[in-house]
């Protein structure tokens, strides 16, 4: 059977699972697979399910990742990994995450199907929470794997359940004790590269008319969940230059980052900043009162490691000059970091080169977003990452993907292994 | 006995008299009156007690408003009226209002001593329920007695009881039926004046240095409890031409006031904006996610009608504005409003006047906040107002007010009655 054609009837198949993945979330009004828990676990059972299908080793490391792998005619070969997550935030879509594993098993079941035998292991990997949101850090699960987790990570409590992050895990029965800074628990043996597909969770394919983009760089990240601006607490009648107004210090936080962003977009370095968390305390703050306390959270991203250190200090500048001007004072509260996670340059042409010979067009585009693959450019293993078209973002019910443009990275990874993977 | 005498013995009582509102009000870390419930009650009965003993004649409308009568000689005669009121808002302090009260109260006993016999009755009132945070809502009482109550006003809830304001004033043993606009529930007869004393909100009189001011007028509002803005969910790393970011908006809302707060004082033209609650939602928005809704209150004030309505059409431009500039839309929803309330030529002039007699310096100054002072001058009843030296502040549990300055005021008021109200 020829590669078209195996795609053709595994494309249906790969829709199947997404909608199986769907009704395993479903959550109205959107889709919430919870990290470390039943859903999460249960969209683990029916990858486990597929790779069975199709004859494929099945292993789960400490942390809970699952790695299904093609064994190769030369095990020892340095392997070929495929992979992203399941989980979701609360209330998402379907595609984040999910769209990236079932893309690869549709990849390596197309594959299979025209007789391809590789040379060297391709196992695809179903990490544990991708999302932040479970345990205040992200990419939870290629850190454990990649022996990156910070020290302190397992004895975080997921807000909903007040358990920590090793309960959950030893819940879904890992070994949170086998966890270690240092320890790698993936597939032993050497990795060629780490390949990720994952939806695009900003509209820039929609807008160039493209099904895939071949990602150029992975951001980098710096987070506070919760900084702390105090002023007074005042009357609704105090003289303006009295006031140590707290949620005004924040307003203008909030611009000044608005005004660095837009000088940087016009400046052409890509770079991104979310504060999505903005508020007064409603069980304390009136109508009447001067808000003397206001938290915000940050979410600064860059695509270069010395670019996202300048933004920081930029950043930190503007909290100073605030906390100055509005004679109010800023804790920034604990931090999280995700390194940049450059692209490898010769992946990124050999994806396009592999999408191009089957028939798919595709641009250049710095990921919107951080994802697992992040974690193993920064451990300098080679990485490639398509984003797959997408409408109306991610992390909300609104996701739109289309399963056909899904099949497009299936179809550029099968073709990619084909040409460079080959026995 | 000489009034100064006559104030000088007074001063124990009032300051014992404050103590013990203290202990009523106690609500670690501060102060607590609940309006129309058992610690404003708890107030009026020590007022009904204080009144006893000065023989006056006690009466309460169908607000549960009491009135506190020294009779004159002509009961036909135009009476005056003192008063303020005794709830608080939640944790505030021990002053707001209170003071006012105490205030008349010495100044009527401290005369009496004297042997002075009024003409026109005197009357003491203590209003119910001036703070707005209890039903979203302020000056219910002194709105009540003059047929100015909003419609509509009886309906609303206490957010912590879930009663509404007609079932709060039945369980204090008024009669909300009889409440209707139009329907005057003060004392029969004609008003000469309303006189109020009540603490500086702001630090105007600590940086000057003086114990009282003689209010030149009191600024009329404009409120909005919850004001929605609504722009788009969206994820973390969408790209800034696409996002429609409610807080973001809502941010430049605030920084735009600010400098348009900044433009008026430049131009000498006084006026004040509190953003008290300033938020989005803690149980969905999320560190990750673009908040695609945001909440905001606000009061604007100012000392002129058309003054406060040309600031009312800018605060309305800054909306359109940004809603047009940040994609979003906003609902400004209920809306409330208080009047501005001139105080009177002759009167400031008189009271000036009779604290300088007392060998109190005064200075003239804009009132930093509404007070049912305000209801009277609206309703055309020639008003007068003290404002007592405070620190920290109001509505907060640090209100710092000295009894001595308190004394002041009741000075201030038992001359300026000895002199305009003799028999």
């Amino acid at each position: 059977m020829t590669l078209p054609a195996a795609l053709a009837a595994e494309a249906p198949r790969a829709a199947a699972m997404l909608d199986r993945l769907g009704a395993i979330g479903a959550d109205p009004p959107g889709i919430t697979r919870h990290a470390f828990d039943e859903r999460e676990n249960a969209a683990h059972t029916l990858a486990v399910e597929r790779a069975q299908h199709l004859g494929l080793e099945i292993a789960r490391d400490a942390a809970c990742n699952l790695y299904l792998t093609w064994p190769g005619t030369d095990r020892a070969a340095p392997r070929v990994l495929l992979g992203s997550h399941f989980d979701s935030v609360r209330h998402g879509g379907n595609y984040d995450g999910a769209a990236g594993v079932v893309a690869a098993l549709a990849a390596v079941s197309a594959l299979r199907a025209t007789g391809f035998r590789p040379r060297a292991d391709i196992t695809i990997a179903a990490f544990r929470c991708e999302e932040a949101v479970w345990f205040g850090l992200g990419l939870v699960g290629s850190r454990a794997a990649l022996g990156i987790l910070p020290p302190d990570a397992l004895d975080r409590r997921r807000a909903d359940t007040g358990l920590t992050l090793a309960d959950h895990i030893a819940r879904c029965g890992g070994d949170p004790a086998a966890i270690a800074p240092g320890r790698r628990l993936l597939p032993n043996g050497p990795i060629r590269c780490f390949l990720e597909a994952h939806i695009e969770q900003a509209p820039s394919l929609i807008e160039a008319g493209l099904p895939l983009a071949v990602a150029t760089g992975i951001p980098g990240n710096i987070r506070h969940a919760a900084i702390r601006i105090t002023g007074e607490d005042a009357h609704v009648g105090l003289p303006r230059r009295f006031r140590r107004d707290a949620a005004l210090a924040g307003a203008e936080i909030f611009a000044a980052l608005d005004a660095l962003w837009a000088e940087e977009e016009a400046a052409g370095r890509a770079m991104a900043f979310t504060i999505g968390r903005f508020h007064t305390d409603v069980t304390r703050h009136e109508i009447t009162v001067v808000a003397g306390e206001f938290t915000f959270s940050i979410d600064l991203r860059a695509y270069d490691a010395a670019h996202l250190a300048a933004l920081d200090r930029r950043f930190r500048d503007i909290l100073d000059a605030t906390a100055a001007r509005r004679g109010v004072t800023i804790d920034p509260g604990p931090r999280s970091a995700a390194p940049v996670g450059p692209c490898d340059p010769a992946l990124q042409a050999s994806l396009a080169a592999a999408a191009a010979r089957m028939g798919i067009a595709t641009m250049p585009l710095g990921s919107p977003a951080s994802h697992d693959a992040a974690n193993f450019a920064a451990a300098g293993i080679p990485t490639g990452l398509l984003l797959i078209r997408n409408a109306h973002g991610s992390h909300n019910p609104r996701e739109a993907m289309d399963a056909a443009d899904m099949m497009a990275a299936a179809a550029t990874f099968a073709e990619w292994l084909r040409a460079e993977a080959a026995a």
